[in-house]
């Protein structure tokens, strides 16, 4: 099911990646570039460290969810930008972990 | 599927949170602290950006892949040390976007 | 003569600290408190990361200068927000070193 | 004598650029490249992040001023290996804020 969220997410970045700038969040990262995906990907890496030395004291976790949703997003609007997916780091990581997503999609496109 | 490789990987980071920190690097992470942990989001936060900029250059993905599961994976260890996990990053992000993850849950549970 | 700059600047940012925060660029950091200066602070570190990397291959260093202008002047504002200077810093990093910093200092103060 | 101090520093970085890697801190920085020197800065600022967010609640100072100090630090090593140095920014900030260290500067030059 999170499978689907992300599936679902990188199919709505591609589909605006090639929108209008002044209509599209999305777009207009990409027409700004690389470097300004990526000062994005930096701010939002800092806001998700001061919200868990925030949620560490309260025991609230909405802010941190939120800024961690932030780092991830701009993290695959920056691997879209650049011909890359999701797809290739949840592989990476199945691979580290010895998980099966590998396995499956390997079985699978032998059909 | 690669919620399937979310979810593995995330009852592997549970399963070795309890473990002893000289047999798992997991299990090291959250004895040294929110703090080391936190220190790592930043350092892969930068390896990103800098591995992003020499990927532009090179078209080679390699690197850029390898440390954005790097940066997603120590994430992944700060909301479980936090007592959150991707779950709730991935709700929200389907909230944004009017993807159909938190309906399909919703219905699910009401099943 | 870089000292001097310093210890300008440092007395600019002390009387602006005092000022109106719609007025003063300074004071509206410590009006809206720690957390909006560092999320300066990580920032302007991000933009000084891509300035370096632009800056190897142009070989222009404009913007470099500039933004570490930026990082250093943001880090002044957090000392002084959390009541230390770039006294304290320069002291360290003379001990460190064995510069002659420490010394004169302490020769002063003795008379 | 704050300026004596960054001149001095600068002074110390300028001959440990050309020291043998193996007997130099400074020397292995520069022999293994910018991205090396970059992640230091992006590590360094985030364990400023962290001391400045452990400082605002403790009361103590001295971890804060010695990774604003090791930021500070490898800022000027990144600029020593870019071919600039502490000057150029320090001007920058005294154009910014209208302070007297070009000036004096512009001055003696014409002495």
């Amino acid at each position: 099911m999170s499978n689907d969220i992300l599936q679902q997410l990188a199919a709505v970045l591609e589909s605006r990646k090639q929108a209008q700038p002044d209509s599209s969040y999305v777009a207009s990262l990409h027409a700004k570039g690389l470097n300004k995906i990526l000062e994005k990907v930096g701010e939002e890496s800092t806001e998700v460290i001061l919200a868990a030395k925030d949620a560490e004291r309260s025991g609230e976790l909405g802010e941190l969810i939120g800024e961690t949703a932030d780092l991830w997003f701009h993290s695959l609007v920056m691997l879209s930008h650049l011909g890359s997916s999701h797809e290739a780091v949840l592989d990476e990581l199945a691979r580290r972990f010895g998980l099966s997503g590998l396995e499956e999609k390997a079985s699978r496109s032998k059909g």
